[in-house]
């Protein structure tokens, strides 16, 4: 899908609907009581949210949102993934639909907003719709993902991702993704039937909060999410020689803990030494035998970088691995580094629906920025077979994955607009 | 226990033995087979010793021990805390005896030598003066001491330093320190009878391996060992914020992380900063929660600090909990440091014993010099009660509590020389 970018903005500019996109609204209110009622399915003692998909509470949650769908004129189903699909025709029924959504589980002790934002904004614009009467050329589905923060798993199985494996990994509900699917009313056997190829869906739109502070600090409204960005893991080891903390004099010691703590500076400097918008993370470091009184023999840790170009990520990486040599010998340790496959390519969203998106922002009177999303989404599984877009909201503080992740009900109500613009304005850009 | 140095060497010098001390010597290759032959009981198929404290291997060994002291002469006993006493009568009654000794008992998967050289060379010392028909005017006793191990039990029982509390803490056999010393015949609950005071022993000797690189690496014969080491240990915390690591940028993180590698970096400097001998580790670091993909809330790490002086501990680590403020201030991470008590105060030992090592080292013909033990011993309890001397021989590789654990028959047989000499020495200088 390329499209000469002024061409359209143009074309967007010539061809801004009169009587649609800009005069219809969501009802703020109403959506904001929808995630109200939403945040009780799990809700425990300290506040958080326990919906963990295939739960009790993500059950009867998915129930109150296939209402939800229904009342909004939705026809209904449950895919053998357990996704939950909802279609409203077009007036062309030769064309590709146009899809869009989210999830609603979540993790352990959990927010309200991570999901539930896209896919009760999703629902809410299909009922704007309906109260206008208002038919789109395309066909529109909302789907609400499976398991997403288990693996999306739901989105994966949709594109064809999802392996035989992955569904006997035990979930955090304690059941297996096969039987957790069961349970959902899907047929894990039957899975390979649903996927959805390159040309079935015309485009995919997702809305969520950003999971990071970049919005909320810049007291922006709208984030238009350049891609979802690429992860690269890799296990660092520096080995030395274990030795008694007490009787090894300092200059007769090989401690790799020296040479780790100096490697962890400088994965710091060097990814700040950058750029743009690419993060390097240790997270985890564990030395071995790791008692108070023994020079470690060895110090494992763990190196993350992202960002939305796998090319910079490793030009980065080099540059690590060549400090990491470097303090190696400077310390008679021994390095050893082993690339970690968590099979995670960078999703970039499709250049046009971007345009859309930041076009649907001025016209709302909404401020925006351009930027990556650093956290997996659905969207990004959906980006393999359709141009996809991704309308990211202000989280309080950048804070997610806690009961204190929020959004304010403007914030939720100004992306449901920009959700709800976009699909129109692509439903007459898109063949 | 104070004497002028310089009147002590002269006396030393004057009064140097004529047919005893200098012609009496330890059988080197009886010695050798003593430990050859222990070494059996335990030995697993990796080659390292499994006889710990406590275990059917330890129990077989003491009474191979056992018989070795009454062939020797010694009327045996095992003491309520389990330890093994072997007794010389001396020429005069009136006198305390001087004690000496070590332990049979290994770390899992330990060596043959860390105890065993010094328990054999005890017991080879008083069988050499039974063959000469020697008799000192102190009475003389062997002490082969239960469990050094797991928390020198043996010896902290026998100084009034063993509470109730430690006898319930689970040995490496299985059985808790109760149960075991019943094992080898002890009674737990009289323990408290055994406990000798000032002035019960007039000198307590200890041979041992070194356990470090001093005298392998410089190719000498014989530590004369100042003391024994205090050791101090803090746990640090730094505390930041728990976050994405794939949504939070670079700039609007507060990783500790960073000051904690930082801080590893800084004892290292500031240990190496001061003259002397003191000893520094940052042996166990932990980030919590501890994922690759989560940028961690908290970094904990262990500092260990060793010296003969405690001021001295105290001096350099104040110095490093001012940088770790510091750190702390400038990452925005919030520090906590707690001192855990491990109760280990430094042990000097008695400067007359030290000159008469040194001195029977010089008879010998033997390179000598004077360290720290920065590993603990029975004889760091002992010198609590009593004026104390420690005597190092040699270890390859500096290497210990494994199966590479070496000492040669020579460094072996040279060590209890020097053990004979000093007791026959001692005996004419003690009261």
């Amino acid at each position: 899908m390329k499209y000469p970018v002024f061409l359209l903005l143009f074309v967007l500019f010539v061809f801004q609907p009169k009587s649609t996109a800009q005069d219809l609204k969501v009802n703020m209110d109403r959506l904001h009581s929808s995630l109200m009622t939403l945040s009780t399915y799990g809700k425990n003692e300290k506040g958080g949210s326990d919906r963990v998909a295939y739960s009790s509470h993500d059950i009867e949650a998915r129930s109150f949102i296939k209402d939800l769908m229904i009342k909004a004129g939705m026809e209904v189903r449950v895919d053998f993934a357990g996704n939950i699909i909802g279609k409203r025709p077009g007036r062309d029924r030769d064309k590709a639909p146009i899809a869009f959504g989210s999830h609603i589980d979540e993790v352990p002790n959990g927010g309200d907003y991570d999901g539930p934002v896209g896919t009760l904004s999703a629902i809410e614009v299909v009922q704007v719709l309906a109260e206008n009467r208002l038919y789109t050329d395309h066909p529109l589905e909302v789907i609400v993902f499976a398991n997403e923060e288990g693996g999306v798993i739901g989105s994966r199985a949709l594109v064809g991702e999802l392996s035989q494996e992955a569904l006997q990994v035990v979930s955090n509900a304690g059941v297996t993704q096969a039987e957790g699917i069961k349970l959902l009313g899907g047929n894990p056997e039957r899975i390979p039937e649903i996927k959805r190829n390159p040309g079935d869906i015309a485009a995919f739109l997702e809305l969520h909060i950003e999971q990071g502070g970049n919005l909320y600090n810049e007291k922006l409204n709208i984030g238009v999410v350049e891609g979802i960005v690429a992860i690269e893991w890799w296990e660092i080891s520096f080995k030395g020689k274990a030795n008694h903390a007490g009787t090894t004099p300092m200059n007769m010691r090989k401690d790799p803990m020296l040479p780790a703590a100096e490697l962890i500076l400088e994965v710091n400097r060097i990814v700040n030494s950058f750029e743009g918008r690419q993060v390097g993370t240790v997270g985890k470091i564990q030395a071995f035998p790791g008692a108070g009184n023994v020079i470690p023999g060895e110090v494992k840790l763990n190196l993350e970088i992202r960002d939305l170009s796998s090319e910079k990520i490793w030009t980065i990486y080099k540059e690590i691995e060549s400090k990491a040599k470097e303090l190696a010998e400077k310390s008679g340790t021994q390095l050893d580094i082993e690339h970690i496959e968590v099979a995670s390519k960078p999703a970039l969203a499709d250049p046009m629906i971007r345009e859309v998106i930041k076009n649907q922002a001025d016209i709302l009177g909404l401020s925006a920025k351009s930027l990556p999303s650093g956290a997996g989404h659905d969207a990004q599984e959906m980006a393999r077979i359709a141009p996809m877009g991704m309308i990211f909201i202000p989280s309080k503080d950048g804070i997610s994955h806690s009961p204190e992740e929020f959004s304010s009900k403007e914030d939720i109500a100004n992306g449901a607009n920009v959700l709800l613009g976009t699909i129109l304005s692509l439903d007459r850009l898109l063949k």
